[in-house]
């Protein structure tokens, strides 16, 4: 047809330009905010990625999910199927971490429409000779695209096409109908409007520790023998007790040399004794700043030597990367144009109107200061990070700009991918959400807070099956320095079970600070804070005091370690309990079959009796089948027979069941 | 700082090239599929747009979102304002059908943040002298940036800078904590760290019979006299008896020339008798095709004259675009490369196995029709365009590509931005969402097969609520010419009289198919079929027998264009009636003082009786306030005291009540 005019022509060619992605593919699982930001996975692990495809009219239609690294490299391509509602899913491996680029295809698979309308036709006793030639012609079509195809696949063709010549009409049929036409039309047919996402999807592929990891909070000044001033070395003394009790992150708050100027005393008193050590997040003094550590500590090379001691016994050190500064940081002189000054010339020091905190000033990130700090606390990680430390705890990350940590993340992760950040943000969900999406690896979460049955429940479900799942993952700390929650302060030992379970069950990432394996709550009346609290003062801790509860942590982290179920911490799965102190759910990890259910008593002061039902319908049981059982507790072996079942958790006995099921042909 | 490192240097450009956006934006509510389709709203009319803005830390921030036309043109700025949990919200006006650009700004206010933050040391007792020069210094940087200022404010400021400069302290700390020092330092001061949404969010502003309109639908050859074949004249003679029903487009199947080959007869059969008209949707035969209207039915200029006499009436009317052929279509000899041809020559029939259509072929659009078929269907759009008509229903646009589509409602909206197209797909859930985002403006829906309480619940709170809400307008059908309800073969007048009032109410567009208005519900036996249906042979209609139901109709069409409340569909809110067979809903527009009350009697063979609570906390009003209450049917006007009430809707009397709310201080 001639085209008359430019603006016909225009048309046509955005016609032509549209017309290349025929079959529809959105709703992408992993991309988030409309590609802006990487979705997350464990490098080497499974993950099932969705989209919706569809075409137009009844054609069948397929999919697939590539994934390529960043600079060429490894291509991984997936076929997707159709699960339900036009939804399709591929179950994608990326076998390096570092970013992945995924675009999704799909295409009209004309043999196979040829093969279904005429199956249907068959069926009805319809006339199907004209259809066995169109089969033909499209087996010949595919032969056409000879200069694509590989020889194999050719020479198949070829004599299929010639035994269909020589056939008589009901061989024909049989050949042409036959399931191995099907299948070699399917694989090396051509991919009738092959389309194609308009945008790329990226994964960022991590190392499993980014997802799954037991974190033990201490700080390494309270560690000393008899109350002296705890060192490096005294750390490497008891790595093993760490280790024994089966944490893989230690984790220190930080280490280097503290202000003098305006020192906290003991309880956060505004004036420090002389022996007042201060608060460690008061950064900086004489000795240095955030490359030092504080001499009372050692030396880098005290710490080069924990830092491989711990690798030795398979554990990693983490530190704290706070960004605020002692008034007596050396950057204030080298850098004054990193902070904020007052009319009278001195220097603005934190604030939240009406508190004020004397020991600390904040850097600011703009004007003067950008790119020169940005540069500089870079420079700072990566300082680090030679020393061996690949993961940091990001101390308030939710008051310094998100640009920033886009910017400085991916910067030491193009570096080192297996770098890890943790952001220590206790703030509005937005606020939390944007700062996963912008790189944060871990994030701090509200379980600290969250102690009811439906709390927990609605918490939980939103981490594990909303979007933020593909970029958020949580780390749950039953307490830090900072929080001493109010449900530990009085429930007792049998609170700080509950807790310990709940927190390395219903995450990847936990944690504890030390002292709650002595379960140590004694607060600041009326406060979330310790007593006495580390932060301001040197403490001796005796964890082998009466009513440790380090049975458990052993017992709990073994188990986390055992059952391919724990790592991804999407697969919870809640259940019901009769019983609005009991809270039931289960880890269900098919492809590895691995299945652990939990109860956990929420009530710390009395026994719960209770009703539940084992899930017999995750594996197709009916309800009164048989399923085998292991008590993870006692290691016994049963069967429970029949969907309904009774239990009652003691918080005084063990206040939590723990309870791998074996279903038929299982037996991970 | 110096830059030691290239590779350093380029990290450098990263940061400052990131650090523009400090300010997040995200979760902008008219943003499709990010960004790749426009959402829709009306010209004129206010609404909502809303986003997820914040910074770091806890200054003040400011947000605003900027709309544009396409070549520059008007700019509309307008505030956004805080909501809940960071979600900001503006309301919006464009002025101009046509596609729009809005950009999300959004930036930290310094003096409102000093101001808030004195307020609070103020509060506290603490001295501020230093607080009030750094006001002063806000205030002088503002002056700072003059050249962008215009003269009054810059004088004003200027003004206010001399006053605080000759103050002593109080008068001072008056001045700078003064609401007007705040509300011009607001209006003129500098708009710090000043971000911009990363996309553009395109929304496409249409008139207003894109979201509310009343169809009626018939086939004009039905409406001649004494059973003769109809003609244009005779319809433009009927036209003040739709219009006087209320409604505001005509709509009619298919008005070409209709084949002879297969053509089907009375009731479907396979073989029609020499005077049976056929399918009007085996549309083309040798008095032309797409172009052509049946000469049966009059000329062009008949057609023409048609067009303006409806208009004249405040009528429009909408016509049927399908694009399948009959086998004597004038293409198929003109443009053999549109259509498939089977191995033996001859022309593929229509055909969904094993069943097949043998009075209709199907164009494909790839290969050799592209572009050609392309351009030649949007031409045959802009040949009725020229005609007057611009409102089309597309018959089953889901089999057909939906890039055709989106390029060809595009490129005819480009030309003609007051075209109107409504889908005509009864599909998948995500394939009518799909037509509706690549450009359909309106689309048939479920409502159709709705019946039950729970869903139409179900599905008018996903239709208002959800994304969709942005880019997919329902038209509610009680009927059509394919889909004479299982409910109302059986439901007699009660039902028709309820599922009227449903359509009617429960969206802004809605439609009825000829017949309804006298309860026509005679089905092919077994079928969703209408007995002797139009769409094989001629019908005659008397309107006027007993048991019509033209009443409830006027009334109904009269109370959707005197009430605002009736426009948008999405303020459409369920409240509770304690009876399952009982909806009851309220359409509230609080800008236009708007708001409707609905009780429909569901079940159409019982009386039923139920409470419900008048929603007066919709207007802060305690539970024993009284409002007054308009019945709209009775015409009655009185006060309900109290939330509780109770009703019974007699479906043999009236199934429905509609009630108008006249909070205190309103009155509309």
């Amino acid at each position: 047809m001639a085209l008359k005019s430019k603006m016909t022509r225009k048309a046509a060619d955005a016609a032509v330009d549209l017309s290349r992605n025929r079959i529809v593919i959105e709703s992408i699982s992993h991309e988030i905010d409309g590609g802006r930001f990487p979705a997350k996975e464990i490098a080497g692990q499974i993950f099932a990625v969705e989209a919706d495809v569809f075409g137009d009219g009844h054609d069948c239609i397929r999919a697939a999910v590539q994934a390529r690294r960043e600079r060429g490299g490894s291509l991984v391509e997936v076929e997707m199927s159709h699960v339900i509602n036009d939804r399709w899913r591929g179950d994608v491996t990326l076998p390096e971490i570092g970013l992945w680029h995924m675009t999704f295809i799909a295409w009209r698979d004309l043999f196979a429409t040829w093969h279904e309308d005429t199956s249907k036709k068959i069926g009805a006793g319809q006339n199907i000779a004209l259809e066995l030639e169109e089969g033909r012609h499209l087996i010949a079509a595919a032969l056409d695209q000879s200069p694509l195809l590989k020889a194999r696949p050719k020479k198949a063709l070829e004599r299929l096409l010639d035994q269909i010549g020589a056939a008589e009409d009901e061989a024909k049929q049989k050949l042409l109908m036959s399931d191995d036409t099907l299948d070699i039309m399917r694989a090396v047919g051509p991919r009738s409007n092959l389309s194609q996402y308009e945008r790329t999807v990226t994964v960022r592929a991590e190392r499993p520790a980014a997802a799954f990891s037991a974190w033990y909070e201490l700080m390494p000044r309270s560690w000393g023998p008899n109350g002296q001033h705890g060192t490096f070395d005294d750390v490497i003394a008891r790595l093993d007790y760490v280790r024994d009790l089966g944490f893989d992150v230690l984790y220190f708050p930080p280490i280097h040399p503290i202000g003098k100027t305006n020192r906290k005393g003991p309880n956060n008193v505004l004036t420090a004794g002389p022996e007042d050590p201060g608060s460690p997040y008061a950064i900086g003094g004489q000795k240095g700043g955030h490359r030092a550590v504080h001499p009372d500590l050692g030396t880098l090379e005290d710490f080069d030597r924990l830092v491989a001691a711990a690798a030795e016994k398979g554990m990693e050190i983490a530190l704290d990367f706070a960004i605020q500064c002692s008034p007596d940081h050396p950057w204030i002189k080298e850098h004054p144009e990193w902070f904020d000054w007052r009319p009278d010339g001195t220097i603005k020091f934190a604030e939240n109107p009406p508190k004020k905190y004397e020991d600390i000033v904040n850097v600011h990130f703009y004007r003067d200061a950008l790119p020169s700090l940005w540069l500089e606390l870079r420079d700072v990680v990566l300082f680090w990070v030679e020393h061996g430390v690949k993961i940091f705890r990001v101390d308030n990350p939710h008051t310094k700009p998100f640009p920033f940590w886009e910017w400085m993340i991916a910067d030491v992760q193009t570096r080192h991918p297996d770098t890890i950040f943790l952001a220590e943000a206790f703030t509005r969900p937005k606020v939390m959400k944007r700062l996963a999406k912008v790189g944060f690896t871990q994030s701090y979460s509200y379980f600290t807070w969250r102690h009811a049955k439906t709390e927990l429940t609605e918490y939980l479900t939103e981490l594990t099956t909303e979007e933020c799942r593909h970029y958020m993952r949580p780390n749950f700390f039953a307490n830090t320095p900072d929080i001493n929650p109010w449900f530990l302060q009085t429930s007792g030992r049998p609170g700080f079970r509950t807790r310990l379970v709940l927190a390395a069950t219903l995450a990847g990432n936990y944690g504890i600070y030390n002292g709650f394996e002595v379960c140590e709550g004694r607060p600041v009346p009326g406060k979330e804070e310790y007593l006495d609290s580390e932060k301001y003062q040197l403490r001796q801790w005796d964890f082998d005091q009466p009513g440790h509860i380090k049975d458990d942590i052993r017992l709990i982290n073994r188990i986390r370690v055992e059952h391919p179920a724990m790592r991804d911490f999407t697969n919870l799965r809640f259940y019901n309990a009769t019983n609005d102190d009991v809270l039931y759910y289960g880890r269900m990890d098919a492809a590895n079959d691995s299945y652990l259910l939990f109860h956990v008593n929420l009530d710390p002061h009395g026994a719960q009796e209770f009703g539940f039902e084992v899930p017999l319908w995750e594996f197709g049981l009916p309800d009164e089948a048989s399923i085998e059982v292991e008590d993870l507790l006692q290691g016994n072996r049963f069967t429970w027979h029949g969907k309904s079942h009774r239990l009652a958790l003691d918080p005084q006995a063990r206040p939590y069941a723990i309870w791998r099921l074996i279903p038929p042909g299982g037996g991970r």
